[in-house]
């Protein structure tokens, strides 16, 4: 079967960039930034990754940490795995502010108010990614 | 000064074992088995570890993870470095069942039961990890 994104994933996010088979997508939460990494892998859980998968997925990870982190002037980048609902494995980063709406909880499980981004500020990050990664590979 | 465990989750857990700088800690939650690592670092943010130390801290959490889906036959392994309350760096490592008190949800913000492990069962923890990382470093 081939493998495709998983539609709770397409229906809730932008996508930023694919980067060496792993999407790049945007929550559409704009009160609280969060990232989503998907990698294409048929496996669920980050530990069943082949070294070289684990090591460029977390690499990611990192670089999108330091990126919100500095973009949005964090106060704690909260990073995770669960895959408890949406099956597909995915990765989330997100840029938690002290006085964020869900702080100090966690943001899984919560309601939250599902602001958009307008259409520039996601061409920004668009952009933002290529200077981050390169040109899509 | 001094690095030391953080006084809440030495209060909240029994300690397992502690290799190469990182304490691997067991919570005091049996009805969900968790693991807490704790690098002693002061810094706050995953992404904000050096090269050597982010790898080693995820190379544990790899180890972990496999070992915690094994030996509970975990349905999912949940995996999240969130310190909003905490401010310590801490990295979670669950073994979920699509049967345990808080699936699909996640545990973080939900008042548990506190059941305790016997000491035979905190022992043989204690044992599995020094078979998974060989002899206290």
């Amino acid at each position: 079967m081939t493998w495709q994104l998983h539609p709770q994933l397409l229906a809730d996010c932008y996508e930023l960039m694919t980067h060496q088979e792993i999407h790049i997508l945007l929550k559409k939460e704009k009160i609280i930034p969060w990232v989503i990494l998907v990698p294409k892998t048929a496996q669920r859980d980050l530990c069943d990754l082949e070294a070289e998968s684990f090591a460029h997925l977390l690499g990611q990870m990192k670089k999108i940490s330091q990126y919100l982190k500095q973009k949005f002037s964090a106060d704690k980048i909260n990073v995770a795995e669960i895959g408890n609902v949406v099956p597909q494995m995915h990765v989330h980063i997100l840029a938690r502010k002290q006085q964020d709406a869900c702080w100090p909880g966690v943001v899984w499980g919560k309601t939250l108010d599902a602001a958009t981004y307008s259409t520039e500020e996601v061409t920004m990050m668009q952009q933002e990614m290529i200077q981050l990664f390169g040109e899509v590979v």
